[in-house]
C-alpha cells in the first residue's frame, strides 16, 4: 500500500486556505497512484483553535470543510483531523477525531482518548474523551488510527488505546498529531514512538504540523518507521514536506536524521534558531504584517533579534531604532551602527534627551524633587516605548521585543517601556543561550561584532550601570532559574544542588513578585519545554517563594 | 449533630496565615461544642494556586499544614481542602481532596470525581480524577462528602459520584467548594444545590471561599439546606463568615437570603458593586499595596472606577490625575473637579501639551510629516501613561486601569497608554452596565455629577470626537458583544437575531483583530461568566470571524 505524508502549515481558521492546500495534496498524491494520504490532527481548522471551537458556526464550517474534501477522496482515501460533534446527552459537545475520508465520504471516524492537559494544551475544555475503541481495515490492512497523545502516553496513564486495539491483529500504526516544539521534541519523540514499534512490532506513520501558531510553534518532523524501528523517511524541520512510503517494499538502508543538518555543537541552538525564524515569519504573515520594527541598543539581545528578524522578513523589511540618552555609552552607539553596516538594514536615530528632560521637570513639581533610582529608569525605558511605537503605528511595522527569559523570569524590564511590542522573540532564551546563538549566527558568517557579544550586560540607565550590578552573573542566575522554572525546584532543593543561599533567596523572590510583569507581556516564541505565558501558569501574586 | 460553616478568605501560598485562620475557627467552634466543622475546597493552600502545584515543596508544605490543624481537633472533627498525593504509578500526581481530621490525624480521605475543566478552571492539568467512592460514617451520620463540581454535573455529565453514593443509605451531603463569582452565580448555586436536596431529599451542607484572588472573586453564600430544601442558612456574601446548624433540630422557618439586601432593580449591578470593591481590596491587600493612581478623565469610567476604588481603600488612599491635552474640553477638567469636590479626594493636574508638541515635533523629521490619525492619538494616551507609571514608581501607587469590556471588545484603547495598569477594574463590564453602576452609586448618595453621567462618551483625542464617530450606540454594540462573547453567536446567528448587518460585520472584525491587545491587559476583576482574559481564550491572531 502507498501511505503519502503530508507535512503543512495550516492557517487558524482560514478554512479557504486550509482546504485549498489539502486538495492540492490530494490531487498530487493520487497523480502518483497513493492509495491513502495522512494528514495532522485538527489539519482543516488548524491548531491551536482554541474558544473558535465554542462557536457552532466554526464547528459547522470544519464540517463542510471536511464534506467538500472528502469529495475529492475518490481512487484515493484521506485520514484528517477535525473536531467532530459529541451527540449524546451528556459530556462535552466536541471529540477530536481522525476521519477516514473515501468514496466521496466519511467513512469512519475515531476519537482521541489520552486527552492532554500539560502546559501548552487544555484539551478537556473542549472535548469529550473517546471511551470506544475500533481497528480500521483498508486495503488489507488492519490500521490502529491514534490522534497525538494516545502515543504520548508512557509516563502519564496506566494504559493507552494502542493496549486494546493490539488485542486485534493490527498491521500499521497510524498517528496524526500537533506537537508544540521545544528544544528536545526531536529526541522525546523519536524515542516515545520507536517505543511503540518495538513494543507492538508494527510499523507506524506519525504525521505532524509545521509552522508556527501565535507563539506555539511545530517543527513537523512527520516519520514513517518501520516494524523493526527502522526510520523509513523523516519529512523535513521547520518546512512544509510531502513524502511517499510503500508498505509493500522493505529497504535495509536507513533514511538520514533532520538533526544531522546541524553541527553537533550546535544542535540544540541551531534548532532554537531556525524554529525563531520560522515563528517570526509565520507571526508576520498570518496576521498580514510585512515589516517590523525594534530598538537598537547596541547591546547583545536586540542584535541577536535583529538577525533573526532579518532572515524572517528580509533586511529591508527590518526597521532599527537607536535612541542614545544622556547615560548611553559611546559604544552603544558606535556598536549599533557597526552591526548595521553589516546587516545592511535600515535604521533611525532619535535622541532621548529632550523628552527625558521635560518629563523629569515636569515632574519635579509634582513629586518635590526630580525623578530618581528605578523611575528615572523606567521612564527612559517608557520614552523609547513612545517612540518605537509612534513609528509603528504610523507605518505599519509590527514592534519586536528584546526581552530574554532571564529578564523576564526577574523582572528586569520596564512594563510599558522595553517590554512593549507585537511579539516576543528570544522571551523564552536564558540569557546564556542568546550568547550561544550569537555565537552560532556568526559561526556561518561574522556578523555580530564581538564587542557586541564580549562587553559586560548593560541596560545603560545610569551613569557606569552593569546587569551584575543588581543580578548575579548569569551563568549561575540560569542555572537557578532553570532549576526553579524548568524543573520545579523549590528554595530547599536548591540549597542542597549547591548554589549560594542568598544568590537563591535573592532569585525567587525577583521570580516571585515579577509574576505581574509577565501578566502583560507579549506572545513569546516558544522554544523550551516551559515558556512563560504558554506553559507556566502562576497566581499574579501569591506569598511563596521559599 | 452540631457542624460549623466556615467562610473564610484565604492568601494563596500563605501557609502560616491560613492555618491560623483556620485554627482560630477550630477554637472557637470547639467552646461552642460543634461535632463538626467544615472548610472549602483547597482551603489550607488557597485557590487558585496554579503551577505552584507543579512544586513538591509547596505540596509537602500542605501536607505539613493538615498534620498542623489535625493536632487542633482533639474533640471535634474537621472538613478541609487540600491537594492529595497520587501514590499510582500513572496518572496525574495529585488528587483534589477533601478531609476529615479526627482525633489529631488524617481519619479519612476522599477526592474529586467530576474535574472541572471550563473557563476560568483547568483542573486536569494537576489532578487525576477519582475512581473510588465511599461514604463517611460519623458519629451516626452516613456523609456523602463532594467536592465542588461534584454536584455541578447537571450539564457536563451523564452520572455523579452521588448516583453511586446515594446507593448506601446517606444523612447528608457535604459539599466543599471554591465556585468563582459572576453576577448570575447565586441563581445557578441555588437552583443546583436545591436540586440535589430535592432529588435525593437529604439536607446539603455547601461551604465556598470568599475574597478576591488576582482577577478570580469568591462570592462566599456558603449554605445549609433541609432535606425539603428549605434554606436553614445562607452566609454572607463578600465577607467572611461562620454559622452553626444544628442537624437535630428542626425548624420551620426559612433563614434571610443574603441577595434581599440589595435593591431588587439594582440586584445584578449590587452583586457587581460589591464584588469589585472586594475584589480591589484583596488585590491590593494580598499583594502589600494600599494606595492607588489613576488618570481622572472627566468620563464617566474613570469617575466609577475612582468611587469603587475609593470604597475598597479609603478617599485618602486614591491619587486622581487629571492630564489634559489641546483637544480636552472644558467641560472634563471642570467635571473632574466638581467630582474630587463630592468625593474629597487627592488630585494632581498635569497638563501634557508640552510633552505632546515635544514628541510630535522630534517625530516630524523621522515621518517626514506630524503624526495624525491613530498615531497622533495614541501618542497622546502614550503621554498619560509615562506619568502615571512615572507618579507610581515613585510613590508605591498601583495603576488602576479604566477601561470597560466594550472599549476592551473592539480595541478601542492605546496598548501601552490607557490600556496600562496594575488591574483592570471594570474590564469585564459593558458600557451600559458602567452607566447602572454610576446610578447605583448615585442611588444611596449624589457623588457622581449628573453632567458625566449624561454627556455623549468621548476619548477627547481629536477636536470634538465622540464614541459615536466610531462605535455604533453602545446600547447596540453591547447586545451584538453579548451575543457574540458570552452567548458565542456567530455572524449568521446575530443576522438572525435583527442585528444590522453592518454592524456586525463591523463589531465582529473589530472584535477579532483586537486580539492582540487583550493578551497584554491586566488582570481583570471577573464579575461576569465570560470575562477576558480567565474565560476567553483565543489565538492571538485567526483568519476567522464570520
Amino acid at each position: 500500500m502507498k501511505i503519502a505524508l503530508t507535512q503543512l502549515n495550516y492557517y487558524v481558521g482560514d478554512f479557504e486556505k486550509n482546504i485549498s492546500k489539502i486538495k492540492h495534496s490530494i490531487q498530487s498524491a493520487k497523480k502518483q497512484k497513493v492509495d491513502l494520504i495522512v494528514f495532522a490532527e485538527m489539519a482543516v481548522c488548524g491548531f491551536p483553535p482554541y474558544d473558535l471551537l465554542h462557536y457552532d458556526s466554526f464547528v459547522g464550517k470544519c464540517q463542510q470543510a471536511i464534506a467538500d474534501i472528502a469529495v475529492e477522496c475518490t481512487e484515493i482515501a484521506a485520514i484528517i483531523g477535525a473536531p467532530y460533534v459529541n451527540n449524546d446527552e451528556f459530556g462535552k459537545r466536541l471529540y477530536n477525531s481522525a476521519l477516514l475520508l473515501q468514496n466521496g465520504s466519511i467513512k469512519e471516524v475515531r476519537h482521541k482518548t489520552l486527552l492532554a492537559s500539560n502546559n501548552s494544551k487544555d484539551e478537556h475544555r473542549y472535548f469529550e474523551p473517546n471511551k470506544k475503541w475500533g481497528t480500521i481495515s483498508f486495503k488489507g490492512e488492519k490500521i490502529a488510527l491514534t490522534i497525538g497523545e494516545d502515543l504520548w502516553n508512557i509516563d502519564n496513564y496506566a494504559s493507552g488505546p494502542l493496549d486494546i486495539l493490539a488485542e486485534e491483529s493490527l498491521t500499521i500504526i497510524i498517528n496524526i498529531a500537533a506537537t508544540p516544539f521545544h528544544y528536545d521534541l526531536w529526541k522525546e519523540r523519536t524515542e516515545i514512538l520507536t517505543n511503540y514499534v518495538l513494543k507492538y512490532k508494527l510499523p507506524l506513520i506519525y504525521v505532524n504540523h509545521v509552522g508556527g501558531q501565535g507563539g506555539l510553534l511545530f517543527d513537523g518532523g512527520s516519520l514513517a518507521l518501520d516494524k523493526t524501528g527502522k526510520r523509513l523517511y523523516e519529512l523535513k524541520f521547520f518546512e512544509e514536506d510531502f513524502t511517499i512510503i510503500d508498505t509493500k517494499v522493505t529497504t535495509t538502508t536507513t533514511s538520514p536524521k533532520q538533526i544531522d543538518n546541524y553541527p553537533p555543537e550546535y544542535l540544540k541552538i541551531g534548532l532554537i534558531h531556525d524554529s525563531l525564524i520560522m515563528g517570526i515569519k509565520d507571526f508576520f504573515g498570518k496576521q498580514g504584517f510585512t515589516k517590523a520594527i525594534l530598538g537598537l541598543s547596541g547591546g547583545l539581545d536586540s542584535a541577536v533579534v535583529l538577525l533573526l528578524a532579518i532572515k524572517a522578513l528580509g533586511r529591508e523589511n527590518v526597521m532599527s531604532v537607536l535612541m542614545p540618552s544622556p547615560y548611553s555609552s559611546d559604544h552603544s552607539l558606535t556598536d549599533a551602527i557597526h552591526l548595521l553596516k553589516n546587516t545592511k538594514s535600515p535604521y533611525k536615530i532619535i535622541n532621548i534627551s529632550e523628552a527625558y528632560n521635560l518629563f523629569r521637570q515636569t515632574l519635579e513639581p509634582v513629586f518635590g524633587y526630580l525623578p530618581t533610582g528605578a523611575t528615572d529608569e523606567n521612564l527612559q525605558a517608557r520614552i523609547r516605548g513612545v517612540y518605537l511605537m509612534s513609528m509603528a503605528n504610523n507605518s505599519g511595522y509590527l514592534l519586536l521585543n528584546n526581552s530574554n527569559k532571564s529578564e523576564a523570569a526577574v523582572g528586569y524590564g520596564t512594563l510599558y517601556g522595553d517590554m512593549n511590542g507585537g511579539l516576543s522573540v528570544i522571551g523564552d532564551i536564558y540569557k546564556t543561550e542568546v550568547f550561544e546563538l550569537a555565537r552560532y549566527i556568526n559561526y556561518y558568517k561574522e556578523v555580530i561584532p564581538e564587542n557586541i557579544i564580549k562587553k559586560p550586560p548593560s541596560a545603560e540607565l545610569r551613569p557606569n550601570q552593569k546587569d551584575s550590578d543588581s543580578l548575579p552573573d548569569y551563568d549561575v542566575l540560569d542555572k537557578i532559574l532553570y532549576n526553579h522554572i524548568e524543573k520545579h525546584k523549590s528554595y530547599q532543593e536548591l540549597i542542597e544542588m549547591g548554589f549560594n543561599k542568598e544568590l537563591i533567596t535573592k532569585t525567587l523572590r525577583l521570580v516571585s513578585i515579577s509574576e505581574y510583569k509577565r501578566h502583560q507581556t507579549p506572545p513569546i516564541l516558544r522554544v523550551s519545554p516551559k515558556a512563560f505565558r504558554t506553559d507556566r501558569q502562576m497566581p499574579v501574586a501569591a506569598k511563596y517563594w521559599k
